[in-house]
C-alpha cells in the first residue's frame, strides 16, 4: 500500500474558517467570540469535502492512505494565548478525527498542538493525549516557531521542549517539525518559512545532543528537509567541524524526511543522498503547490510520479519508501493497520 | 581563467579581531574603544596571510582570481550603531583593497557595507562609492538582515533599500546577497541564517516586482542559493500561484546563484536546474566548512572538483561557470581583466 505522511485538511467547509475570523475578532472585543457549539459542520459537509478533493486524488493518483492533520498555515499558534489556541487546536484536531471516522481507510489523525509563544509545552499534552489515546491519531506536527516568524522560541534541543518528548517516548509517537503562517514580512509562508524552519531544525539537532537524552525520539522533517539533502555536504562537513559523530548516527536513527519535493531533479537527489531507510512518502497534496506543472502536465505536488520515475530506486526500494518507513516510524499507524489485517 | 566570485577574508591577522574585540567593549566602556590608528597590520602579515592560505588554495585547486570580500561572520551588523559599522567597514573594506593591491593578479574586492538595524540604507553610500571608484572593488555584499537574525528590515523588494539600487544601477556592480552573524539562538550561522537568508532573499524577490523598477539590477545569491535549486518546481508552481510570469522571465535576468554547494550531488542537481548562464563559480574556500571529506578525500570546498567531474557539462559550459558568467554579471571585473589584456 502506499501510505502519504503529510496531509493537512486544506478544504475543510468555509464555517471553519468563519468561526476562526471570530475567534479572532473576539480578542479585541470578547462580545464578538464565538462558543465552540457554534461551529456546525455536517458529517456530509466533510464527507464532500474529502471525497471530491483529497479522496478524488488520491484515488487518480494512486494513494492509499493519507496521515491527516488540522491545516499548517491555520495553526498559527502566535494568534491570541494558550486558550485560544486550546480551543482552536482541539476544533480542528477534532475534525480530523471526524474525517478519520468517516473514512477509515483511508484518513488516520496526527494532532496539531495547542502551542502558544511563551507558553510552556507541557501545557499541550492533555490535547496530545487526547489525540493519541482517544482519537487514534498516530503521531503530531510540532511548530519550533509558535511566534510566526520571529523565532522567540528557544532551539528543539532545549529543555523547553522535553514535556513533550517524554511524552512522545512513552507513546511511541514522531513528530513532524512543522511551522505555520509566517507574521514577518520578510518570510513568505509556503515560499520562506516553512523550508526556513526544516533547516533550521536539523541544524540544531546536529549541534545539541538531544537524541543522547531521547535515544527513541523521531522527528519528521517535512518538504524534503529544507535545504538539507541539497547541502548534505556542508552538513556533513559542520557536523566534522563541530566534533560531531556522522550524520548517520548522529542524527539519522531519530530523523527523517519527507518526499514533498515537487519536481524530478529534487525527488532524485533526495534518495541519491539520504539513506531510503529515512525517505518517507508525502505529497502535502492540495497545499502550498496547487497547480499543474507545465513542463510535465502534471500536478506539482503529485509526487508518487517522481517516485515512480526514479531510475536510482529498485520496486523493493520504492515500497519501502512508500509504506515500511512509515509503518517503522509510526508504530502507532503500523499497529492500527495490523489490527485490520493490513 | 577560472573566477573564484565568493571569498572572504576569513584569514586575517589576529590583530583585527583583537581592534574588534576593543571596539565592542567600547559600547559599554568608552574608555576603551580603540582609535582606528592602533590598528596596525603590515604589508608583510598580508601577504603571509594570504600566501599560506588563500593563494596556496587556489593554485593547488587551480582557480586564478578570486573576488575578496570583508569575513561575512564578522560584518556582524547588529553591533553598535552605524558609526560603530562605519568604522568598521571601512577597516574590513581597506584590507581587502590592501590585499587585492598585493596580489593584483589574484584578488579584485567587493565591499561590505557599514549597514546597521532601523538606519537607513543610505547611509551605506559613501563607503560603498569609495570602495567601487577609490579601490576598484567590483561589487558589494548586501545583508538582508543587519539584525543578525532577528528579520527586522523590510524585505529586499522594499522601498527602502532603493537607495542602495540606484547606485548599483549607476555603478553597474551586481549585490551578493549575504548576512552575518546570527545572534538569534534559533539559528546556526552558517549551518542555517546563511542558507535560510539565501531562500527568504529569492523568494522576497519571487513575490515582488523590484525587477521592473531595476531591470539591469543583479543580485548573487550564495550557497548555491540556499534551498531554491533543490526546491525549484515548489518555486516555479508558487509563482505560478502568484500569477507571475515564468521565473526565466521574472527573476533569472536579474538572479544568479554561486556553486557552495559542498558535494557532487548538489552541484549536479544545481547544474540540471538552474540555466548555466546563470551560475558562477565559487567555492567560499577557507569558510564555514573546512574540512576534508572523508567519502572523496578532498576538501569539502574544492568546488572545482565537483564541476569538474560534473558528466553533464562539456568543457564550453564549464569555461562558462568559471569565467563567462562573472564577467557578464561583475562588469567592472571583466573591465579590468580587460584593461590587463586578459
Amino acid at each position: 500500500m502506499i501510505i502519504d505522511v503529510h496531509g493537512h485538511y486544506t478544504t475543510a467547509p468555509k464555517a471553519l474558517e468563519d468561526w476562526r475570523n471570530r475567534q479572532i475578532a473576539g480578542l479585541k472585543d470578547s462580545a464578538l467570540a464565538p462558543k465552540v457549539s457554534e461551529l456546525r459542520i455536517s458529517d456530509d459537509e466533510l464527507r464532500e469535502s474529502i471525497e471530491t478533493n483529497q479522496l478524488a486524488k488520491m484515488r487518480e493518483r494512486g494513494s492509499d492512505l493519507t496521515i491527516f492533520s488540522p491545516r499548517a498555515s491555520f495553526m498559527a499558534h502566535h494568534v491570541g494565548d494558550f486558550a485560544v489556541s486550546s480551543t482552536w487546536a482541539a476544533i480542528c484536531n477534532e475534525l480530523c478525527h471526524r474525517v478519520a471516522t468517516l473514512f477509515p481507510d483511508h484518513f488516520i489523525g496526527a494532532a496539531m498542538l495547542p502551542q502558544s509563544p511563551g507558553v510552556d509545552p507541557r501545557t499541550c499534552i492533555p490535547e496530545l493525549e487526547r489525540c493519541i489515546r482517544d482519537y487514534g491519531f498516530v503521531g503530531i506536527n510540532l511548530n519550533p516557531d509558535p511566534s510566526g516568524g520571529h523565532w522567540t522560541s528557544p532551539p528543539l534541543t532545549d529543555r523547553h521542549w522535553y514535556p513533550i518528548y517524554e511524552k512522545m517516548v512513552e507513546l511511541d509517537i514522531p513528530a513532524m517539525v512543522h511551522v505555520s503562517t509566517s507574521c514577518n514580512a520578510c518570510f513568505h509562508t509556503t515560499g520562506a518559512h516553512y523550508l526556513n524552519a526544516d533547516t533550521t531544525a536539523f541544524m540544531q539537532c546536529l549541534t545539541g545532543e538531544l537524541f543522547k537524552d531521547f535515544p527513541t525520539l523521531r522527528f519528521l522533517i517535512p518538504h524534503g528537509g529544507g535545504a538539507v539533502p541539497y547541502h548534505w555536504g556542508r552538513f556533513r562537513g559542520l557536523a566534522q567541524e563541530l566534533k560531531k559523530p556522522l550524520l548517520q548516527d548522529h542524527l539519522l536513527n531519530n530523523i527523517y524526511f519527507d518526499t514533498c519535493v515537487y519536481h524530478q531533479p529534487g525527488i532524485d537527489l533526495l534518495t541519491r543522498v539520504i539513506p531510503l531507510a529515512n525517505i518517507l512518502f508525502a505529497s502535502e497534496m492540495i497545499g502550498a503547490v496547487r497547480g499543474i506543472d507545465p513542463e510535465t502536465g502534471h500536478f506539482y505536488d503529485d509526487t508518487r510520479r517522481y517516485i515512480e520515475a526514479s531510475s536510482q530506486l529498485t520496486p523493493a526500494q520504492k515500497q519501502q519508501i512508500y509504506e515500511g518507513n512509515a509503518r517503522r516510524v509510526f508504530p502507532r499507524l503500523d499497529a492500527a493497520l495490523k489490527a485490520k489485517g493490513k
